[in-house]
């Protein structure tokens, strides 16, 4: 089934100790609509600039992405400037330049309305709520934030929770919205607010998926999925949008959402982000095949596995 | 069979966010033997002062750990005080007082010379290398290191490295020994100085095992465990010395070493960490049964395995 994904495209400059990148396409959405077309038709609600040539369109479309929701307007695309030289975990921003993103107003085509799927990716929380208020018939909803709205805009941010299935976001982040430092107690607390998931990305260590009570099958235990061990990790950025990509991509693709489907995505968002940081920006992920992401998977499973 | 167990014992003052503790019995072989003694028969080799009392001794020998190596000497057993009040992860030392462990010889029984398994805490390494040459017919060694001995003394640690079977340490000890930032080739090259099996500890988010190309079976892949999400962590010392106890103890009560064997004691060291952290010093280490160790065997298998 498709999925409606809304959020930023961006032009990223990036340096890590593999070497260093300028302006190429990237911004969350756009790992986010690679990773999960690999599943399921993607359709993009995002604006650019009189910069994004038809040339940037055509990475998306090439994996047949729906780019029909992408509002391009005189002025410069986001720009972001990061580097990883003394920590692959975390970025150090250099520049941001928020250009025609900064007065998005998410619009919605006609042809997007019967998306049975919703990725809210990190923009402002009542810009999220307006666009999934804005679509009926939306079966599931994922949502991303960061510690910026966590802060200044937390009212808006827990009126959006309510209206989120499943929350994708780090463990800081999980720890900042609960304000408890034990993760599985601030997990619960995060439950409370509204999704019936949480799922919380370790970056390297992989991620946990927190159920609520009776949501998706019965038990309280969480999931864990690792992370592969990568021999080199060229660029970290995307890595936890193409892991969302990956895991709601997934969910789309299946007809039931049990814990069971649920536990799996978590695993094919780890194979997704794993692919992510393998290269500069999107290369990766706009090179893959079907194939090579199931024997990725198999991997994670021997990774984990007993006999 | 036996595993022969050599390293510090100590009381320890400890302050986390969940309350504060003073003097009580710890030590990392401590941990180690009480979490080995579930599996198999613990022998310990230390040195304590004249404040070890019977009562220290009992903890030990309640759990059926042999305590006929653990030397008696005048002046006062080695201290260390610590808090985690910033950080549950990482311990700020707030006083070392080696005592007679600065002195530390150890001496081995010859009641203990038939000795299957041989695990060797963190001690300087050439006293490490000195108990392995001493000891014939051990079967399997499994051995620890610190930052310390990494920077101040590499030469020796390097002679002791090519007498080791397992090495447990953590992350920023493998790169730190390889002098590389990646994990995986950072375990290649540190497999490369001698050991079979290097088990690389993440503390919250569990362990990785890496094999040497052929040892203990066909296959390059490594192996992760996850760590519990613990509602509490009291008290995170000992946290991977209880790992090491349980991993080491499971492989000594097995009679063939093949590399599901050291899957199965990657986990039973995750389980044996996670009670740990549960209370302050050794208490909970001291009150298990096989039962309640097994029973969380499972929740880990649940925890990451798929249906």
């Amino acid at each position: 089934m498709s999925i409606l994904a809304v959020g930023s495209v961006a032009f990223d400059t990036i340096a890590s100790p593999s070497g260093r990148v300028e302006n190429v396409l990237g911004g969350a959405l756009t790992y986010f609509a690679l990773a999960a077309s690999y599943f399921t038709e993607v359709r993009m609600v995002a604006v650019v600039g009189d910069d994004f040539t038809r040339e940037h369109e055509n990475v998306l479309t090439r994996r047949g992405v729906d780019t029909r929701g992408i509002e391009h307007t005189k002025g410069k695309t986001f720009r972001w400037g990061g580097q990883y030289l003394d920590n692959l975990n975390e970025a150090t921003t250099e520049f941001t330049e928020l250009n025609v993103f900064e007065q998005f107003q998410p619009k919605i085509p006609a042809a997007y309305q019967d998306s049975s799927f919703l990725f809210l990716a990190n923009i402002h929380p009542s810009l999220q709520k307006t666009v999934r208020l804005n679509l009926d018939g939306v079966r599931l909803t994922g949502g991303d934030t960061m510690n910026y709205w966590i802060n200044h805009t937390p009212k808006e941010l827990m009126e959006t929770l309510k209206l989120v299935n499943i929350l994708l976001i780090n463990d800081t982040e999980t720890k900042m919205i609960a304000n408890d430092r034990s993760l599985p107690r601030a997990a619960r607390k995060v439950l409370a607010l509204g999704p019936q998931a949480l799922v919380v990305k370790h970056g390297e260590y992989g991620a946990t998926i927190f159920f609520r009570q009776g949501a998706f099958g019965i038990g309280t235990h969480p999931f864990r999925a690792p992370a592969l061990p990568i021999e080199e990790v060229k660029d970290p950025t995307g890595a936890g949008d193409s892991f969302a990509g990956g895991f709601m991509g997934y969910l789309a693709s299946q007809d039931e959402l049990n814990r069971e489907v649920l536990k799996r995505a978590l695993f094919y968002g780890g194979v997704m982000g794993s692919f992510a940081v393998e290269r500069f920006g999107t290369e990766r992920l706009q090179q893959l095949s079907r194939e090579e992401i199931d024997a990725r998977f198999q991997v994670f499973r021997e990774l984990t596995h007993l006999g």
